[in-house]
């Protein structure tokens, strides 16, 4: 298999080897080619060449590239209005056609048509990674942006996202990717991997896509226990005992990691934590509680910004003071400061319980002096928890924190 | 496996009754419902609901729903025209975002949120296809079905497909829909499908959709041959001699079929024959040649148009009529009259040869007095073909049909 | 893939054929080369092409071939003695060594050397299938058969055979051989086997051994019920209501079949149904009952035999019968004269049912005037059934049917 | 998947700890039990109890196990005698079978039996891991191991392993093993172990057998580069220049290790390699050159026995000294004292260069003082090497290598 794998593309690469080799024009020459005539007949050849071309180019051909998509290939305001005006005077499919064309920018015709060479998906998502980097100085780019967004929006729909768990059966390649890609608490070696992988009481699921499958969209660490846990180090420990899975009651999500930079903006969260809820129900009937362990990125910083710190609080009055921001600090839009609770409360969650001296690590002590929380999923409530939420911005939230939180003003 | 597919599924099964049961509101309000807030929290359930519920629809109800798409989540003239102002005036990531909004009807949206449940992309690819069957009797679906179809575009993009060889060690579930999809030449037992994927010396291959593994898309037979064939009923004969594989020069692909209504106007053909091209001539590097046999779909009825006919004619002359229909009649666009001609010419292959008494069916006498056609893809002209086609509707052709056509010219 | 497969084929092929034509030395020759020093090293080309040799050796070729092995390939008695002698007189590493190998005939390690190229134990299986054949004839060959038997079973061991579901996912290639091995009711088409594997109430189940991943060794038909069955045309009747998998409390084992006979005396039929049992019982909890629906082949012969006849006899004389004869009739050694009755009886079922009418295929009355019987599988008692058939011969049946069979023996 | 598996195993796991929870009888009594009558019908629960209490077995009781085996389940003389005379008398089917009952020990059908539940073999394999360390304090299981070992020579037989390649695709699972079981070259970290297996001018390769799917039996790892190399912390290097797979001239084998002590005895390291040779021919043509870098286990102990001492030699001398080694040095049998020669040239391989300062690990300078050798599989010679080898003990080797160790004998 692996050998002939080999051999296939070997004679595949002396191939377009031989035809690319006297191709030099540049890129958006290509481009214009492969949106052309001669794109529809010899477009592979032609794709690859575009992509390849690309990998090569430097910072500085890159943001011209760029520069090109967004001048060259945009909307034509006129050929808008014009179509605009046709269909309002006569709405039919031809007067339609004309508008949905004249709205649509040639770029996303390119990208369909970059994306039919093995591999091609993976590359134009590091291609929009690319320009996100510049887009802080060249905010030009936004609307570029924005048609990357509105494409991969329509490539990873739910709908074509496979559920994949990540255990010690998995390649060494995707796992390796794991380590690389976990952004909440850190994995320093294959052995912290396998303390998260390997236990029967330890699960990590990643959604991957068809056409990249080897690079996880999004993947989730979870912890079964008995009861709601209040210590990430604790879930982590070297030599801890493992649980028989049969025996939990309580599923806990303790890290959900991003992976890829150039999907910035497609939401993957929110369906991975459902997905998991019910497969994991399914597999093991005795769970009865889904709740998240989760850093507080904001409250240190919020804190510091109402001259108030957790520097010499003591475990109540972190956590009543963390009670507090997570319930009450709110951005002018009504929604709370911290990033992980528009998360989970938009996903229809509710503010379980809060911890102190529960992420001991360096990053834990900054980010939040330690407090962390518990966000539940009840799917009793979860619909209810959400349109309220989006109603007006309520938060849902235990009796317990609530009281925190109410302490935590009178007491400040 | 299977088993505990059955037992997932059943679970799966009664959950979703229970809430289904619940939720007897009509399909557009289902709709609604599911572009609005709720829709991103429970969209899974909701999603499914709408699918099994348009499937329970009459043909009359299906009409009514395709009618509210169609009225109620279209764009709106007036909101595109006041984006687009503002965009005019301010091209910026705001305007650029909202203008986009506004040209895209609400029911891509739609289709985008119903695609998040397993099975959903067969399930809109069939809705599609009612579409379809309505739309002459409804031309102001047109509309409607312009947003299926450029929403079909970017999922069925070439990137993800995947081509499989159609075997004897396939899943006779998909055998089955082959025999089913085939429409050059009938397949018509067990039996017959044998004799197509079995021996060496014949191949067959498909297209899949990764969200639709078991419904192929396009599928193409082909027979490795010494020389090129000129008879289809030699190829498909009972008791033939089995050519070793490796010794055959030519591979002969006699018979294309899309196989998804559903999915009309979404092009593959092109793809899949270069792509089996590529890959045949990787595994057997003796292969020389790649041709069809294809049909004439449209010689009797274009000569019948012209007050001739076929009846009575010899075998040269029946050649040389073809040759001439071929090459010679052309519709108002320049393109020729007979849409196989179209297709195959369009993808840059060449008139090579005719053959009279080449299908002796009754279908084949009927549309073409039994004379076929051999198109010829030689990788050395194919671009240029297709350029010179695409550019003035220059036919490439041999020069053999080229005196054929000259002579029935003169002779006719 | 399967071009690769292919492409790496052709390359062993082509290097196979140049050291095969030059080697025509008679396959007695070749096999004692093979068994000498050579065979370790070149051991693949020289067991390939002795495998080939002897695919293409007609009859008597062949059966010169056993004679070989039978004369020159055995055991000598005067080695196996004094190596006898030795182990007895110093019973150490060296002797027991010694003596194991005088013991195993040269005709082992000849088939062990064979089985290393691709595809080698099917056609070993093969060759004892011919073996088999001539066994009548050449009843010498039985000590060569006993060898091959034994290392089938070692081979064959039930630690090595995989159980996999049939069903209309199921390669064509595989249901073709399921069609051809049905050996109790005739599969007479695709859409009877289809009848067969895929609506959800009925099942088939199959165990394969890894070294000939594509020919079932046995397989047993099982349809899922609502109590238990009385008639085989029933279970398979076209366009029968299909039940919900769910909804049956009953599965009923209505054909088992082995499939190849070159593995005869080898029993995988115990273990099958035992492992089906099992999975059944985990896929579906709410089956309960478990039960065959069998033929009684020896009944109309045994009946002739004891100046007895179904012919005429109402429902209630023909189940009396059938009851009197499965419970009654014994062979000399005090089994049931029936073969199917000492399977099942043997595997710890017992006799739960008979019915009239049960099999009105031309076989069916031919065999047993129609008559069919349930065995029953309970798992409470299997053990105890079995022990006490093995102890003494006891058989295990219902109150129901032992009274038929008393009302039989004073009514006949 | 997996969930579903999970669930399985944890019905299966309930069903057995009820019954096995009520068993506990003495594991020679189970073992007695199994073999019997029951043993047919309730094997599986029986199997996996006695597997599993022989797992929980300390390590005297398990010495009292095989002392049973060795006891109570051998042959018989006087049985063995009595059917060998029957035989003589009347060499049929029933002495024939008579006698190779006789002279098989119980103790490997009670094998077979415990090997029918999933897992079984991996178990038994380490159950005679087990007897092999107490061999050397308890000579008379030496028998009991001699059953062991020809039952697995049946059950491992070249034709039921599956080659794999190990690379960083493969699961983290095997890849760990790999790590572990790596006996000439240590692998300390996931880092080393990518550098050998990721790379495209690196290779590994592994036999399965399909019952124990996780578990290597043996492996090796071949470097592809120009030429024949001289060093094996050169081919280790980090952050070496990768080669182009397609440019390489050769490979080499730097490394094999058996995995399972268990199969010791059962030879499989001659057809991996030729297996590999025949993969990598096919896969990549220009391979010309099949050569390993071999340790030279033996030679600092042999220079010591022969008073003479690698210490302070220059590399000529060394290599000298190395080639009189591999060439002269021989056991009284006339075999090379060398096992790793003996192993290569067995195989037909040829001693074809030795290099100084090949190995500067602490190992190989203590071995061989560093000095390693190349022995090459010319596939043109190898059948001719292995039978004069076979046959005298001849050893082939290159002009270079013979005349340095012509001068070692002069110059020593």
């Amino acid at each position: 298999m692996s050998f002939l794998a080999e051999l296939m593309s070997t004679v595949f690469e002396r191939r377009y080897r031989r035809s690319s080799a006297r191709d030099d024009r540049p890129i958006e020459e290509l481009c214009t080619d492969l949106l052309g005539n001669s794109g529809e007949v010899s477009g592979g050849v032609l794709a690859r060449l575009i992509l390849d071309r690309y990998a090569s180019l430097d910072w500085e051909d890159k943001r011209a590239f760029f520069a090109f998509l967004t001048g060259s290939q945009g909307i034509d305001v006129a050929t808008v209005r014009a179509a605009l005006d046709s269909f309002e005077a006569a709405p039919d499919k031809a007067s339609y056609r004309a508008l949905m064309a004249a709205c649509e920018p040639d770029r996303q015709e390119l990208a369909r048509r970059l994306n039919q060479v093995p591999g091609a998906t993976e590359r134009l998502v590091e291609m929009r990674a690319d320009l996100l980097a510049m887009l802080p100085e060249n905010p030009e780019f936004a609307m570029l942006d924005l048609d990357f967004r509105h494409l991969f929006a329509s490539w990873f729909n739910r709908g074509f996202l496979v559920l994949r768990p990540i255990n010690w059966e998995t390649p060494a390649e995707i796992l390796e990717k794991i380590i690389a890609y976990e952004a909440v608490h850190a994995i320093d070696s294959w052995d912290d991997l396998r303390r998260r992988v390997q236990p029967e009481d330890r699960r990590c699921f990643a959604f991957f896509h068809p056409a990249m499958p080897n690079e996880p969209l999004i993947f989730v660490e979870v912890a079964l226990t008995r009861g709601v846990p209040g210590s990430v180090q604790a879930l982590l420990a070297k030599g801890r005992d493992v649980l028989e899975a049969e025996k939990a009651d309580t599923a806990t999500f303790y890290s959900i990691s991003n992976c890829q930079s150039g999907l910035a903006g497609i939401s993957f969260g929110n369906s991975l934590i459902k997905q998991v809820v019910a497969d994991l129900s399914r597999a093991l009937p005795k769970l009865s509680t889904f709740v998240t362990l989760s850093p507080i990125p904001g409250l240190t910083r919020w804190l510091a910004a109402n001259d108030r710190s957790l520097d010499g609080a003591d475990a109540a009055r972190a956590r009543a003071l963390a009670a507090h921001y997570l319930i009450q600090a709110k951005r002018p839009d009504g929604r709370p400061v911290d990033p992980v609770a528009r998360f989970h409360l938009g996903n229809g969650a509710e503010v379980h319980n809060v911890h102190a001296d529960a992420d001991t690590s360096e990053n834990g002590r900054r980010q939040s002096g330690g407090v962390m929380v518990n966000y539940l999923y009840d799917r009793a409530r979860i619909t209810q928890n959400h349109e309220k939420f989006a109603a007006d911005g309520t938060i849902a939230a235990s009796s317990e924190v609530r009281s925190l939180a109410a302490i935590a003003l009178e007491d400040a």
